[in-house]
């Protein structure tokens, strides 16, 4: 076995070791003689897991008991619908930015429930840096402000929170959950697909304060209704068992390695040094605002995307895999999550420059 | 490593070459370096994965061109909403059976979205025979019919497929999916949450024919919307990617088994045996009509309740794992889907024996 570097977007890379104990337990759970997804969700067994899981996540991001922690299905996309019919709460009216794709999405699943208010758009500078507080446009009767604190496609990333005041502020935080230190108390509602910084996917995890729950847009779905989930403990019915499993071994690692504060300080290294690689070079390119490039997603061209493929191919070729940008913008884009270890900065920093020197 | 045998419910057991097979490459699927996990779902690796899944299981099945299967999120209970959300088509009436707690749960999510009219109860007989083809009353306008063909928690099962004219046939099918042969042209659309026959939790199968699709109700969230899923291959947006892959595991397990006619003639004797010895008993007992007992899950009592937990106690150290009734109902269970190998049902059978001989 010979394990490779791997930048994937998502479904990305996870820590060597948690997969290494999921494997080693695989068909044998403790001793138990069955492995943990073979286990009903309501078994002691299961349950202590789940428990276990949701207070590592407690412990590491610091959530107050003011906030429910679910554990679902269906994805980032799922949420942008769960949020509007959950979050509304009779009001007509919500606060969305727009700084890319996944805004975008979000915004146009919110557009089907209530009327939508742009507070902010980074389309006007092709989306290479966010509003700043100054440019929103804020309703302060919103039912609550989204914003994508992320755009994992266009590598574009706040370098701040947004203030709203009383309006509940709403984060898609899939591609950025665990990577550093967070206030959570300054949010209403946070939403991550798992398949980022957190496990396999099939899971989302939604943190969400409690007070907001409770009313749904008339003809909503049992299943899209947060309070069901959080009076069930997640479990109204059966869950993604061996995802909240994995996710659960990803908490622990994520203590082992010295918890956020720790990530925050590796990832901020790893990030600044593919920059600074991309920087020095005329080879390469980032188009982003210095203070708006995302620390999880690295999007770069080559001065000749006609180069792209022998890139690519030679890139694979020396193990660093899954480089390739997003279908819809091209280029290259190196995703360095949590998982991603500093070695596979530092290989890729290498393979780039060795490359530049043969092809620039 | 000693495995145990396990009677689950669901999530319940799984073949162990499949189990054996998913730890052998969970580091480094194919020599490829990452885990299936890790892989993007566009990736040309697991795309085709995941196509050699869909049709290993249209093989299984037969399922015609006229049908689209997806691989989707949210269990069996989040199909309780999208079927009335996609199947009404502009009526305001569906037909409900109701034999029990699975199908009394589709009936109340159905009644938010139309009028539910019952066209049969088995609770005039306290759920222990299913009402006949002859007692149905059907509608012959209904959007469609819907039954539940085996209840999971009661141990019944129907031993007919309702005749419904034009009207589409609609099943939930979780607990008997590839237990056996089954004429899929027959119905209109079937569901099965994975984690009986198929796979681990957190993955839903649905095979839909494709003319029904188009037409949502109003306000339906776009990832409850069948034909998204259809037109994007079940991949609009990230897909449970481990439970396709080991779906697909099971799938090319079950064809080396000899298909579901080997599987239908291993449950037949499996269910059989154990029924039999049940029978045969005047210590232990199942109440369902014989014509309607479920060859997956087998409910029995004993004639003392007192000694249910000794029985449970004893099962567990004899390696006879979770043989413990659904908690509304109290008494025994056995599942013995597709993975319970008949040593598993030969075991229980001469535990149950022994223990009667000391306990009666």
């Amino acid at each position: 076995m010979t394990r490779k570097f791997n930048f994937s977007a998502g479904p990305a890379g996870l820590p060597e070791e948690v997969l290494a104990q999921a494997q080693q337990e695989l068909l044998d759970w403790h001793g138990k003689g069955l492995s943990i997804m073979e286990m009903s969700h309501r078994s002691d067994e299961f349950v202590s897991v789940a428990e276990q899981a949701e207070q590592d996540l407690r412990d590491l991001m610091g959530i107050s008991s003011a906030y429910k922690v679910l554990f679902l299905q269906g994805g980032a996309t799922s949420q942008f619908s769960m949020i509007p019919m959950n979050l509304l709460r009779g009001k007509t009216n919500a606060d969305y930015i727009n700084t890319g794709i996944w805004s975008k999405k979000a915004i146009k699943e919110a557009a089907r429930y209530c009327d939508v208010s742009i507070a902010g758009s980074s389309e006007g500078n092709g989306n290479i840096a966010v509003p700043t507080q100054a440019e929103l446009k804020l309703n302060p009767d919103a039912a609550y402000l989204h914003y994508t604190p992320n755009e994992t496609i266009g590598g574009l990333e706040y370098d701040y929170i947004p203030e709203s005041g009383d309006v509940p502020l709403v984060a898609d935080l899939s591609s950025t959950i665990l990577s550093r230190q967070l206030d959570v108390d300054k949010f209403g509602l946070i939403y991550a697909g798992a398949q980022k910084n957190i496990g396999p996917a099939g899971l989302t995890v939604v943190i969400v304060r409690e007070d907001l729950l409770g009313s749904v847009v008339a003809g909503t779905p049992t299943m899209f209704d947060y309070k069901v989930h959080a009076d069930a403990d997640s479990m109204c019915n059966t869950p993604p068992t061996f995802g909240w499993y994995l996710a659960g071994l990803v908490f622990k690692w994520l203590k082992a390695q010295g918890g956020v504060a720790a990530m925050e300080k590796a990832n901020q290294r790893k990030q600044a040094k593919l920059y600074a690689a991309i920087d020095a070079s005329d080879f390469y390119a980032n188009p982003m605002a210095v203070a708006n490039r995302s620390w999880m997603n690295v999007p770069f061209t080559l001065a000749d995307d006609a180069l792209d493929a022998l890139f690519l191919q030679q890139a694979e070729e020396a193990g660093l895999l899954n480089l390739q940008g997003h279908r819809s913008v091209g280029g290259m884009r190196a995703s360095i999550y949590n998982a991603v270890p500093e070695a596979a900065v530092d290989a890729l920093i290498s393979f780039m420059q060795q490359f530049e020197k043969q092809h620039a």
